[in-house]
């Protein structure tokens, strides 16, 4: 039986993440039992797991799930880069104080196991560790410049964790996702929410605002890759990462306009006719600093993949999350 | 009056950089009033300014200097990246954490000026923050994956220092200096030590050891650079870093047997015969794990210069350094 802790479980990543492992278990280990940590949980969620409610700025909750000695730990919790952005001390004191305590209070439990304890750490890292300028293709050895507080609190983040684990307290991977399209739900304020808007809101009958120019590139990974990563960072030979504990997942690079004539191959005109374009200049200078594609050589030597088409990612949104939109 | 405080301004590169200021003033300000901070201070060093005796672990006395409103501030204290490697927690609750409270403070003193109060903030990096493998020659979008704490300390400290700045807290830059050479005094137990060691002992008459293969190549600047760099630093525009404020330094890239042979030249073959090599496993290891050699074309274009022959970088210490050796 592994024992799993997903910390910011009750989030949509975090629940996607709780349904794999319900379903499959982590490669290698039969059966899993799972805790989520994290503020609150949707109420038709995840019934596979135990449920905590706390917060990570709560130093005695981080020294608890530390003390619990979970073999696995997912860490997805964080505010999201506009609000990391609009609140400077709110960002720095939940994106990486907490995690800092949280490694402290491992390396305590590792030092009192006698060094037996190294549980495996999964963090959810993001591209937003890069700034602009950006070559056309991001290798892997392309420098983390961010432009924004939540990428440098990641950064941070990835930086404590690779040392750490250098040093044999936990077992941890800094995993930076794609922008995850489609997001189910509703939509939200965030600058990044479009992408996934111009797909979901016509695919439920609903109009959708386009902000930027269709010539927009960016890169994308589905829901279920991104619970797929995770799955996959918590069972991989970390000797394979050969000191580089951060990685650059893989993704699919495109622009809006081939993101719509997917839509138009999977759903229609009648769909492509809801996205009305309305332009932003905010949200356009923001996307305009964001990467738009990479060459992610290590993560695929190491066995990770997403989706190749966008027309896969839409269909997986209407597998996975339109029946309960 | 610009008012300039020093962290750490009681070690080698601190007193070079309080002698420089002292004599030269900052470009653009006519003259400096320097308090320096640190745990001690040499019996002979620069009798120009006002010295502080503290720890920088001390979060009281970090929140005093922030109250203390300097228009400079350099923080250059650390401990070194032997001990930072053998005391893990001493490493990152002197390296990083003081940093983080000591932004913290003075982004407590910025909002309580209502936001007048920006100083500038010039912060010691090193070339600890890259790790193996690496290209011939490192460029300046190269990744920062460190393979020691001391690094990954940097590294978390320039993320936190870019991020400050780009809110406008305080006005920051990090620069990256090479291996400081030829350090003046005693040898010590640095693994880097022996790079001085084969110039300096030989010319105070003294036998060296040198414990790597001549062919090992490694990127250097003397402490006169260092101090030049970093009063640079303290008065470049740093819009003209267009976000990206942590700098690689130029250096010198050379050979072991091309300082060697700049010995020659420059003292005779009679020095040059206190060499002793005997090779030492253990330093050739961490030594491999090493950068040799950089195109830091940004730091060039923003005017940042070193020696260019290894025979000037032996000439500074003859100059500055010996007679007092």
């Amino acid at each position: 039986m592994t024992r799993v802790l997903i910390i910011g479980g009750g989030g949509m990543v975090g629940q996607k993440l709780a349904q794999r492992i319900a379903a499959h278990g982590l490669d290698g280990h039969d059966t899993c039992a799972i805790t989520l940590f994290d503020m609150g949980f949707p109420p038709n969620g995840a019934p596979v797991a135990t449920k905590i409610t706390g917060t990570v700025t709560d130093g005695a909750a981080m020294m608890q799930l530390a003390k619990d000695r979970y073999d696995v730990i997912f860490h997805l919790a964080s505010i999201v880069s506009g609000e990391a952005e609009a609140d400077f001390a709110k960002g720095w004191y939940t994106n990486m104080l907490p995690t800092w305590t949280l490694l402290e209070a491992l390396r305590g439990e590792h030092d009192a196991s006698g060094g037996r304890y190294v549980p495996r750490f999964v963090f959810t890292s993001s591209i937003a560790v890069f700034g602009a300028p950006y070559p056309d293709k991001i290798s892997d050895e392309f420098l983390s410049a961010p432009q924004t507080s939540y990428g440098a609190q990641k950064s941070c983040c990835e930086q404590m964790i690779s040392d750490f684990a250098r040093k044999g307290f936990i077992d941890g991977i800094s995993i930076r996702l794609p922008t995850i399209c489609v997001r189910p739900g509703k939509p939200n304020l965030a600058a990044s929410g479009f992408f996934s808007g111009i797909i979901r809101e016509p695919l439920n009958g609903m109009e959708a605002i386009l902000p930027v120019p269709d010539t927009v590139r960016h890169w994308h990974a589905s829901p279920r890759s991104a619970a797929k990563f995770l799955t996959e960072a918590a069972t991989i030979d970390t000797k394979r990462l050969e000191g580089r504990r951060a990685l650059n997942m893989p993704g699919l690079s495109c622009t809006i306009e081939e993101q719509i004539e997917a839509l138009r191959r999977v759903a229609g005109q009648k769909a492509v006719d809801l996205i009305k374009p309305q332009p932003d200049e905010t949200i356009m200078q923001i996307v305009a600093a964001w990467p738009r594609d990479f060459t992610p050589d290590r993560a695929a030597a190491l066995g990770f993949q997403a989706e190749q088409e966008f027309d896969e990612i839409i269909q997986i949104y209407i597998t996975d999350d339109l029946p309960n939109a």
